[in-house]
């Protein structure tokens, strides 16, 4: 795993952003893992009232698939300053081997779905096409 | 000023969202000030090799106003997650009554602008239009 991997897998949040039917930017905050070149985020962080196919976001991606992932770190050092652009293309997955595995990964990397079961929940998988960095990445 | 707004203006780094020609979202870090439903960002954390008229998020604000500013924050007691969608039109200054007071605002908020000067960097203002949020304010 490269530098550049290694930043992007140990960050605890990154931020989605996809583009609606209007052409409008759309941005959320999101949890997820990173695995060979993939991004998958489950559908969690929202009231329970909305279905997840109700969601901004995944109407999104279903009228356009591009998206990119954004993962920063912040730093009152500003030579510490540090991004990296993920640009892909999404799709939702609520079923198969991928999705059991992008649970599983999910379940070790954050603890909090110990009590906050994904089983159920869909993800999205995000093909990483190209991945830009800007700034220092030592750690 | 709203718990919300004062959530927004204390944030020190948020997330700018916006749409190049072809459809395809763009997301990066912004440092910023907050003030009276105006958003100012300026244009400085990028190699100094590239004028700012030719960075993407300027040439996509040329191309279509539309963008969305993301500020969130993160816990590991996710009760405590929460972020702010703010919604509006951007626009580029270079110069004017406004231009010198987002530069006076931003030096107030960032002491790193003591030894970064700010002076003649373009700034990009989005009036907001619309404030979406989600999560646990208290502080």
């Amino acid at each position: 795993m490269t530098q550049l991997e290694d930043f992007v897998e140990r960050a605890r949040l990154a931020r989605l952003a996809t583009v609606d039917e209007r052409g409008s930017p759309h941005v959320v905050p999101i949890v997820f893992v990173y695995v060979d070149g993939i991004v998958y985020t489950p559908i969690d962080l929202k009231p329970k009232a909305v279905p997840a196919r109700g969601l901004r976001r995944v109407r999104n991606i279903e009228a356009n698939p591009r998206v990119q992932v954004l993962v920063d770190r912040y730093d009152e050092d500003w030579n510490r300053l540090a991004y990296v652009q993920l640009r892909g293309r999404a799709e939702l997955i609520e079923g198969g081997e991928k999705y059991d595995r992008s649970l599983r990964l999910l379940e070790e990397k954050y603890p909090q779905y110990a009590t906050l079961p994904l089983a159920g929940r869909p993800v999205i998988r995000i093909a990483v096409e190209r991945m830009v960095s800007w700034g220092d990445f030592s750690p």
